[in-house]
């Protein structure tokens, strides 16, 4: 499948995996609701693969995924069944939409975690990477909320990394503002950043607020063995950067 | 460059950097002596890079690199200068030969660190992926002792890497076997994984046990701040790896 152009990866491993979970199990709330974004001018697969990731193991009480393209989704059920199963989960409602009027729209503190998942910045996306986006999305989260985008290569894209960790920090506001890496090796590169922003102060993003591993029940138990990337110590590994990226997460100087 | 028919990344910053400084900063002793053989049937580009990396600190006092190809390194001083600059240090020799050969018949307990930086297992470079190479390198290894080596890809190559720590562990008798991942973008998979091993018990090869932020002196003073890769919280967190892979370093079940 491509979108924009550009081939979409199937390899949903690490890179929904560790978006999802880690702003899941970041959130200072159990993380009742989650918007997982694909939207605006155009539709991301991996929209799909996130709300499969946050509905499989049942602890997120409602998710809303917005995307723009409908066929996206149909093709999907079709063609990717192992990614496209989450809509059957009957905690998900997918919308069809544009995202940024979607988050425009939205009441003030609604929702716990909002993960966007993108296309790239330039073209039809491009708004979802803007100021006005990121100060609706802070305005919708619920405090101790939390967002996570498609972040970019830390090897490519330092440029537009460090405009955005900018504005989201001076002029959007977020307490705190964190990137991570993820491994996905179909990605140029070999890897993929997220930026991850907490509403409020005393977040610290990088370490789990609630482990993975610590979910219990009947249908969850031993839950976190059933990933096949994301684990706590993954979670904390992936916010360390290489020493010519380590500037990017040093707060002390935004 | 090619050796073996594969293209040689010239992207030394995170491979070369970690392999040298994650592999000298865990030595028991300061690394006195390092042997860097990229050698066997052929000879690895990176193998120049490793001399450069451990020499450019001055905190190294006998670099010995063995490679089997003499025209590599000529080649490399002409067109690769950045790499090879690692020559011109006085504390580095540089050997034509075959590194069986030379760690088959080098004495007992003589290097502090020893950096294996290979071409693909398949070919010409198997036998430095061998049960008998990797004994007679414990042996040469002083108490204290590391080595490390080019360990492939997590993503294509597991088993072979589950091949290699058993042997190491149970064959060889390696105190501690950890498998760490590197961030390189020209790799295929965008990243390349190393084994390192301890001569001896006692010692979490996960933590650097001289951490190079607390190199000082004249010359060296503030020298972590120019690598580009390598830091301690990097050491770190190499070390941490996926889900899926994770119980590599799990020594309990060795």
């Amino acid at each position: 499948m491509t979108l924009d152009g550009a081939i979409q990866s199937r390899t949903t491993t690490s890179s929904s995996t560790m978006r999802c979970w880690r702003t899941c199990r970041s959130a200072t709330t159990p993380s009742r609701s989650v918007c997982s974004s694909s939207a605006a001018a155009t539709a991301a697969l991996s929209g799909r693969c996130c709300a499969t990731r946050t509905s499989s193991a049942g602890i997120v009480e409602r998710i809303e995924l917005v995307d723009i393209d409908g066929a996206v989704i149909e093709q999907s059920k079709i063609h990717f069944p192992q990614i496209a199963c989450g809509y059957a989960d009957p905690c998900v409602t997918a919308k069809v939409g544009d995202g940024i009027a979607f988050v425009r729209d939205a009441p003030d503190n609604t929702y716990d975690v909002i993960i966007i998942d993108t296309t790239d910045p330039e073209g039809p996306a491009s708004e979802l990477f803007g100021l006005d986006f990121y100060s609706n999305v802070k305005r919708i989260l619920r405090p101790g909320g939390i967002v996570c985008n498609q972040g970019e290569s830390v090897w490519m894209h330092r440029p537009l990394i460090e405009k955005m960790l900018h504005f989201l920090r001076q002029d959007v506001g977020f307490a705190s503002v964190q990137y991570a890496l993820i491994y996905i090796p179909t990605y140029p590169c070999g890897s993929i950043g997220t930026l991850v922003c907490a509403k409020d102060a005393g977040h610290d993003l990088t370490v789990p607020l609630r482990p993975v591993e610590a979910i219990t029940g009947t249908a969850q138990e031993r839950f976190h063995e059933k990933l096949k990337y994301y684990s706590s110590d993954m979670h904390k590994a992936s916010f360390v950067l290489p020493r010519f990226a380590a500037y990017l997460n040093d707060e002390t100087k935004k």
